[in-house]
């Protein structure tokens, strides 16, 4: 008899380890925050304090986003299917320029409610007044990796350029040895910071030993603006500054030619990829099969809501795998367990998270998942993967463990009210409408 | 005081009619099969027998998937990743040719279950047996156009090619007059079927004022495939025999160049675009733009589960817009009301069914869905087009209405048992396995 805090038995556990293995009728027993042992129903008996039956479904890692910003849920729906500068200068720069820590706090509480509901556990942020987010996924559970947005015009947050690196290391050093929380440095964007601010962020990740993630290649438009004002594409830039690296995250990585996957696969850099943003802003689509045949890490993310509109990973891999189908017009590439890999195992080695999550495995930090597949769109079951990438969405998700926490029973939220959460986002919404002059419409 | 079988009331009513009439805390009343009265909350009173709260939710038209084929839920996941002709010679084709009709059943109330759970109130079918399609969607209550598909070899069902038309107009004469179900004329494609069998089917189609429905311009080597046996491209093949016209319905239509669009304009032909499917199977990209501006009519489907792998409209819109989007590199196509008109009043003109569905208005059949949207993915809501086409899931939909008899109720299905039907769909997968030789693996 072995003890435990914590068992989930009954299921289909898919351990997304090396060898994907699969263990039927299986469990996994949790340990404080830490997974403590894997097995079979009919193996070794468990004692827990707390069982959950997973009714024959399936037991699979915590699902992470790899690249969001969390709060713009409040702008879901606010403004669609228009041209990029339009959609930025009417709606959302106006926005952000009047929004202050309480908007943030509740577009990330709503954010967080969204994810935990459908098997997120993990999420990379990048924002403003960041410190209300990681207050926010403290608050609800969530693990998070998050850093304050940085570039050359004032922020609403920190005020003048020159304080985000400041108050980026004010949230290092705040959240420093935080179980759940970790704080990366994180400029815009090669069009919107300077050549001194992206070295100088990159210094600051350097001595904090922590990641530097920025968005980039994502348009058409970027590179030609790179090629026009630097001379350079847009990682052959970064490159000659010196900043790229293994603690490197690059955002979208939607335009790149040889060379630059080149830049990116000597350096070591990691990658996420946001389809259904890149398809919504019409941004293009990324080379994922070369990255990925290059030994490339690629991650997956939603994106923000604003360009989305959800937070769903399972309809975001969905999405990945059938938007490479037809973007290379071969049915076999991007295949369904290297999909949900993007956003288990690769997921957590994008953030450099391998050695905590990613997996279930002994001695890895317990974030699980648990699908009912007792529905008609998961019935039959021939393929666990296969459902999980094709069939599944986000509500199939009934529990979820984060960090040897249960934060999800039965479909149940148990660390936050719904209902104020959901009401506090609506009040922010009529202030959006109100910012915008559309609240007498 | 108005007196109504059923009354569905505190929601937003989207009608879909011409106007996309939008009635905020609006109600639609039902008398029998048809819909009698939609209005305000607040305005002339209404008095049901059964009245429905949408407890601020939307209540729309029924959705329409205008081309799948049901039973084929049972092969779900079952061969995902692989090259085309892999995929039909080693598992689809081997498992139809020992098909019954006890199969087709039973996968088309699977089918059935998890459209009506997800919103989808009609569809439009192509398959083996179809009589048993027929009866699957009168007992759960589903509204149908189906047909048995025809081509040039023998069928398990019919037999011998000749018997396939044969069959055909026994499906039309016995399901004649029936209020939920329609039967067309289905010959699987150019292909696949000889210009004889292609211009009797367009006589029987004639002769009883049915549609006329074929899988067509699917994949690029179809076109070079025509361009070979017949020296021309599919539609203007078609045209040369006299088969095309308003009767006429086009399933895919992924490549056509402006001659091919000229001819499906000129003929009346409808379209039916099917993006899962064509992604998934890298059929390619349809060019839906260019049809929608030149006046075509064109609706939705999911095509079956093998190639989705679900029947959820929701996903299929959210896919629908984002591919055109990227495909196009213009984020203001198709945008979320043409879309969602796709799976309502477009859809269903797509069928020829434009008098009786597609949008809620007095004298129309009450095809009807509520949406549930007090949820964190659908907060906050500035638009419920949006939220329809990029956020929504099948499983917000809590109620639905066919032809005035209620299916769904806070989510539970009312037509069927689920638990049997679930049962006899994983008893058939068993089969599926032993017919592949895989039962032992």
């Amino acid at each position: 008899m072995v003890s435990a805090d914590l068992l989930i038995r009954n299921g289909t556990v898919l351990a997304m380890d090396h060898e994907a293995s699969i263990i039927e009728h299986g469990y996994v027993a949790v340990a404080g925050d830490t997974i403590s042992r894997i097995g079979t129903d009919a193996g070794t008996p468990v004692e827990a304090r707390k069982v959950i039956d997973a009714k024959g479904g399936l037991i699979l890692p915590g699902l992470i986003n790899g690249h969001t910003h969390a709060a713009m849920t409040l702008f879901r729906g606010l403004a669609d299917d228009l041209p990029l500068t339009e959609w930025l200068n009417q709606y959302i720069f106006p926005v952000e320029s009047r929004m202050d820590k309480d908007f943030v706090h509740a577009g990330t509480l709503l954010a967080c409610a969204e994810m935990i509901l459908s098997g997120t556990t993990t999420f990379c942020d990048m924002y403003l007044f960041e410190d209300e987010v990681a207050k926010a996924a403290k608050e609800t559970g969530m693990r998070c990796l998050l850093g304050e947005v940085l570039y050359d015009f004032p922020s609403p947050n920190y005020g003048p350029v020159e304080k985000g690196l400041e108050y980026t290391e004010f949230l290092i050093e705040k959240w420093r040895g935080d179980p759940l929380i970790s704080v990366a440095v994180e400029p815009h964007s090669v069009y919107t910071c300077s050549a001194n601010l992206l070295a100088e962020a990159n210094k600051l990740a350097l001595k904090h030993r922590t990641s530097l993630i920025i968005h980039i290649a994502e348009t058409a438009r970027e590179i030609e603006e790179a090629l026009h004002r630097f001379g350079k594409k847009p990682f052959a830039y970064l490159d000659s500054l010196g900043v790229l690296g293994p603690h490197f995250i690059a955002d979208h990585c939607v335009h790149l030619d040889d060379p630059e996957i080149e830049t990116i696969a000597r350096n070591g850099v990691r990658v996420i990829h946001n389809p259904e943003s890149n398809m919504k802003l019409a941004s293009g689509i990324s080379p994922i099969p070369k990255l990925l045949s290059r030994g490339i890490t690629v991650g997956l993310g939603t994106d923000g809501c604003a360009s989305n509109n959800n937070l769903d990973l399972f309809e975001e891999m969905d999405m990945a795998a059938k938007l490479q189908k037809v973007g290379n017009m071969d049915p076999t590439v991007l295949d369904a367990l290297t999909t949900l890999r993007m956003v288990t195992s690769s997921g957590a080695r994008a953030l450099g998270f391998e050695k905590l999550i990613g997996s279930l495995e002994e001695g890895k930090k317990a974030d699980i998942i648990v699908l009912d597949t007792n529905k008609p769109h998961l019935t039959p079951l021939y393929n666990p993967y296969s459902h999980l990438v094709y069939a599944a969405r986000g509500n199939d998700v009934t529990h979820s463990v984060i960090n040897g926490r249960l934060v999800l029973e039965d479909g149940k939220l148990l660390t936050m009210d719904l209902k104020e959460v959901l009401g506090r986002a609506k009040a922010k919404s009529k202030q959006v409408l109100s910012w915008l002059g559309k609240d007498q419409a």
